[in-house]
């Protein structure tokens, strides 16, 4: 996607032939920087610290952490050592274990000399899978978004997104966004809801700037107005993205994500998650028991990043000092409360016969 | 309730007798100062500023902003202007109306030079009723919690509530946090989860702050997180506020409060609304279609005040500059969805009919 007018990707290899760029998305939307990320150690940073984040680009910067640490130490130790130190990262994305299960397995078939070769082709095979993935994401939503609007017979279709599942999240395209971004380059008038989404504010920070920068029309709202928004007939649809989906079509996805789904539900709306299939997690049935939820710090909540007036970017504290803080990151929808999931091979029930419908190959799973 | 050791009201007549002592609540958590009204046209502007906020101490205040407008036109006309003025401070909270409505009639029935001293009585009735009536809410929730703490025979009982309706939002004890005061006071065992309540962070920093002050445990947590607390049984009941309720239990509150009472009835939990009769409309029947729902600044979303390190207050801006922003204010929660309504009177199902159990010389209205 583009910005400034000039065309991006989240993560890339640098001209160096060697370092991995990426967009340093703490400093977003008020700076637009790169950073490169030079070891192992560092790309596990960027994940933990939310400079990359997005179940998919997750993935994608543990599949080039695993070259960058291949560098240092291509032993079968350092295939293991390195998987270990990627995969603590997040709890949550499947997506980021299902890049170093696959990086690993690759890796071990390839003797050492080989290894950091092999390691930089396959992450950018995953890399590139991702954005295929994502821009079949969004020809398949796009659709839903056509006949919506054919349906309500002129004006935009009015779509409500929850956190950042854009191309930020992504490689590019994104996963909720890739719907709205094909069908606004088609011609389809779409506007999108914006969460804040707190207490990070991907959705005012990151889905606000990459609309803003392509042009698709969108207005911000707290996470807390979502739920009057449908009750007085301004949202035609949910799309939210997934960190992990379970094979029944539970999704878990960013807090909140739940409550928007159950006054969806409570309003006649469609409630779609999309996702490409690197994020359903096969093994899993019930994704309320099953699901690990990430535990954040209580600063996420106790403080606000922002741009002071002076231009500078600070921390201010929000809560009351000395009270107690939980800061749970991710919320499990039942699959009963989705629509419909939306993949890179079409749209599935939210069940295991929908998605075995489209993923047959997982029923000897 | 006590602050730092001494006890306050959140508004008083001042010791020079005729000015008026607020808390600046947008001061609060960092800094707790009082504030002296000394003209209506303060108190309109404390109150649309939200200097005081709180259904209930809205009304009070402008009780007391008639008293002041007295002070400089006890005429028909100035009777009839401070109405006016007054009233369009906020648009949603029914006390309001209702207390300059009762201001109104009380000083048409007297003559002009006596209109001063009868608006001070009158505002000090008003304030003194709220009292009482607060502290009969708390009673009559008092026992729902007690009785939730008997059936699950152990621990403390877990309460979430939204927004701030607590003694800041009153003249003291509160609304939703009564029946907490009056439980935790009795030894009874109650530990709340508090909404930070974006935009404007009245849970985080009024209702962290007030529990803080008088000793009652309590955990903040994002807008997002209370659905995802309610489907792992981490909550036992939930209790909120109103800013008006119609004749039929529609709950008009806090934007947010809607998506919280859909979580509670998909998961079995109680959801109750305290308040005291004043905020009952009687005359609405529809609350989705009647209640007047205020639209506040885009300013409130796109930028957050807190108190940055080296000690100043200051805002600092979330949201991705240029983009648009919806900033509803309330939202409504229908009366299906609500378990019951706690008045000064007692606890009501939310029906007409179970409001009129309670109030039936509202029969004739």
């Amino acid at each position: 996607m583009r910005v400034h007018g000039q065309a991006y990707r989240t993560i890339a290899v640098a001209d160096d032939g060697w370092s991995v760029a990426v967009i340093d998305q703490t400093r977003l939307p008020f700076a637009f920087e790169l950073r490169h990320l030079q070891s192992l150690e560092q790309a596990a940073d960027a994940i933990r610290d939310m400079v990359v984040r997005g179940a998919p680009l997750i993935g994608v910067t543990a599949a080039y952490g695993m070259a960058l640490g291949m560098r240092v130490d291509a032993s079968d130790a350092g295939v293991h050592g390195a998987v270990e130190r990627l995969g603590g990262a997040r709890p949550t994305a499947v997506n980021l274990r299902w890049a170093l299960a696959r990086m690993e397995s690759a890796l071990l078939r390839e003797i050492p000399a080989r290894r950091v070769e092999r390691a930089y082709a396959e992450a950018a095979l995953i890399a590139d899978e991702d954005v295929a993935a994502c821009a079949s994401i969004g020809r398949h939503g796009a659709s839903i978004l056509r006949r919506l609007g054919e349906a309500r017979g002129g004006g935009p279709v009015h779509v409500l997104t929850h956190c950042n599942a854009g191309w930020l999240a992504c490689v590019d395209w994104g996963t909720a966004l890739a719907p709205v971004y094909s069908a606004h380059d088609a011609g389809v008038p779409v506007h999108v809801y914006v969460d804040e989404t707190r207490p990070r504010n991907q959705g005012g920070a990151l889905t606000a700037f990459e609309l803003g920068a392509h042009g698709g029309p969108h207005t911000v709202i707290a996470d807390n107005a979502g739920g009057h928004l449908m009750q007085h007939g301004l949202v035609d649809v949910c799309i939210v993205g997934s960190d992990r989906t379970t094979a029944t079509g539970d999704v878990a996805n960013k807090i909140g994500t739940y409550l928007k789904a159950l006054a969806a539900n409570d309003n006649g709306i469609p409630f779609y998650a999309a996702l490409p299939s690197s994020t359903i997690d096969w093994t899993m049935r019930d994704g309320l028991r099953e699901v690990p939820i990430e535990e954040r710090s209580p600063r996420e909540v106790t403080h606000v990043r922002g741009r002071a007036e002076e231009g500078r970017l600070l921390e201010v504290e929000v809560v009351s000092p000395g009270s107690p803080v939980a800061n749970p990151a991710f919320d499990v929808t039942p699959a009963r409360l989705v629509t419909g999931i939306i993949t890179e091979r079409g749209i599935a029930a939210a069940s295991r016969e929908g998605l075995l419908s489209l993923y047959p190959e997982e029923k000897l799973s």
